[in-house]
């Protein structure tokens, strides 16, 4: 039996990973459900999988969720400290599920644990990099991706061969602006951002995939997981979503995944590595799917990802704020005071101010990250606000 | 350094071979170059590579071969026995790239001497199936595929996860009638086989991708090279030759490898694995490719894919029978004796009369390949005659 602790539970993640195991639980059991504000789920989640614990983030929840526990025997905890704890617990993999900066303490509290991780939180990469990728190290922890196009490049990258690697190519779905010029993208409405036309993610996640935020985050991310050189790395519009990632060899080679766009593939990579688990999930076939089609990134009309390379060149904590630029910048647009350009706008001019400032600074510790993030924050507030 | 002897030197992979070669002079060196007719190129090479022998397989011919070396310091030899004692001079990498039945004998030879084998030849494993890849194991020899397909999965296939396999997936081009109808087929010209759309490659081969017989013998070949069950390997067809083939595994990840259509990626895989080496190809970009499309196999105008899949299942000497009946019905195809549609009709027929005849038997050794071998070629011999 496997012992999986879940951070982000409740989540598109954390649900595709429930769902994944509910068909192996001779193989699994779960340690304990870390979730937000959708108590009714969290609570259900715990009962049917018989966790241990059960935590909400939100401190004002505790009672709910104890009365949606009672008489299950399952314990109820919750805020910041609860869920740092309930990460500490001895399991054997733990998923790292929650979105955003939150999700960096209790992956890093894992982490020291020495307990394997699943890393579907891309600010852990994003905004920590070097300092969080020393800590597995110093601990000989593994990380495994979950995100697709990372499981892709995981299962594609032969570590032995690392000095034969051409490069590594991501693949953009292009998300649902793919074919609208700048002109229209100013009229964006969120509706229109948040109808992603391959996968069904979170909020946060799915304008990012309109902006190709994403994507520029995700580059960042690889490269912190894989050894890469700059100039290595790339992304490329598919927009089938067929074709998760893929890596080019000196000899010519190409070696690529595929699979139907379904989550729950690289969760089940995730949870049986290095072996296989069957998922429930519909299987690939070529003769029956569209054409498989590749065309370059628009960066006049998408400047995310050069942005997120230009960062990732720059080094330090770079990547930091222009990841907490963005976490504010999508919530004001989520909020409708800003507009879906402004998006990119308000990442690159924070970037601007904090190279103006010299606020870009090397990561020698967790402190320092927070100090970025902080710097970040705050800057990106501000802009927003002179923007109204 | 690398001490390379290479089995069908001067056909289209040992040319290649000795191209990805000529780029790293510095990693190889050449033991011995065996040919067959070509003796210009033959002791060109064995001069440009400063091999220590070079080996016609015509005995006519060694008198000629003799006076083109002369003066160089290269040992001429020629003759069936001179190809074997080449075949059997210590040797880091036999490239086995001789075309036929022929190169049975002198491959199975170096395996028997441990020598590790690049294979190219596919009758080794379709004429002798399990004899050949027993004696490999016997001796520990690695034999790594050459064929674009099979060095495709060979980079796709896990080995530890070979009992999560859900399917392997061999690619074909479709070759040159690939939307042809079966009334057009019947009248198709020796000029119009030859001409396939994305491979260069020898007569016979080139025969055999048009009549999709090249696929069936592939499969065959992916069957012993790899732990795959009867109903776990298939065939499609994919016009561009990008995606060389795919291995599908139970969690719905599909692992492909792809490339432009050049024999030098997998032989550069071949000379260099584990490791890789700078091949001297041109790299693929898929923004600039034409879309990837897939189709299922007609297999009512192409029968041979099934026709191999059947034989496989029949298992013994099927195979070998098969393998042989081709080999006179593509010469006799080439020699303008019998129509296109008659190659796959004159094995399929083959294949019954071994039935009526109980040829079929299991292959012990070497002598019932021979055997099975013979009885494929008189029989198909004598269909074809009385088809004139």
């Amino acid at each position: 039996m496997k012992n999986l602790t879940i951070l982000g539970s409740t989540g598109s993640i954390g649900q595709s990973t429930l769902d994944v195991v509910r068909h192996h639980r001779e193989t699994f059991q779960i340690e304990a459900l870390v979730g937000n504000r959708n108590i009714v789920q969290l609570a259900a989640d715990a009962v049917e999988f018989g966790a241990k614990i059960a935590v909400t983030a939100d401190p004002a929840l505790f009672d709910q969720l104890t009365s949606a526990l009672a008489g299950s025997g399952i314990a109820a905890a919750a805020g910041e400290t609860a869920v740092i704890e309930a990460a500490q617990r001895p399991a054997d993999l733990l998923i790292g599920a929650i979105v955003g900066a939150q999700g960096l303490k209790p992956t890093l509290a894992a982490i020291d644990q020495g307990t394997p991780v699943a890393l579907a939180n891309k600010e852990c990469l994003v905004s920590a990099g070097d300092v969080f990728m020393q800590r597995a190290a110093a601990k000989s922890v593994p990380v495994i991706p979950v995100d697709s196009e990372h499981s892709a490049i995981f299962q594609c990258f032969e570590t032995r061969n690392a000095d034969s690697l051409d490069k590594v190519t991501l693949t953009a779905s292009g998300g649902p602006f793919r074919t609208w010029d700048a002109a229209k993208l100013k009229d964006v409405r969120i509706e229109d951002a948040l109808n992603h036309p391959n996968w069904t993610m979170g909020r946060k996640i799915t304008i990012d995939s309109a902006t190709l935020m994403n994507k520029g985050l995700e580059l960042i991310e690889a490269f912190q997981l894989f050894p890469i050189g700059h100039g290595q790395i790339d992304a490329i519009v598919h927009p089938q979503s067929i074709v998760h990632s893929f890596v080019s060899y000196i000899d010519g080679s190409v070696l690529a995944q595929l699979g139907m766009p379904d989550m729950r593939t690289p969760i089940a990579l995730a949870l049986a590595y290095p072996e296989r688990l069957k998922a429930p999930v519909e299987r690939l076939d070529l003769t029956k799917s569209a054409d498989l089609t590749f065309e370059p990134i628009r960066h006049d009309v998408f400047p995310a990802v050069r942005m997120c390379l230009a960062a990732l060149e720059r080094g330090g904590s770079a990547t930091t704020i222009l990841n907490a630029a963005n976490e504010i910048a999508v919530a004001e647009f989520l909020s409708q005071r800003i507009g879906f350009l402004q998006i990119a706008a308000l990442v690159e001019e924070t970037l601007s101010l904090a190279e103006r400032d010299s606020a870009i600074t090397s990561l020698g510790s967790l402190d320092d990250v927070w100090d970025a993030d902080r710097y970040g924050r705050e800057t990106a507030t501000e802009l927003a606000r002179n923007l109204l």
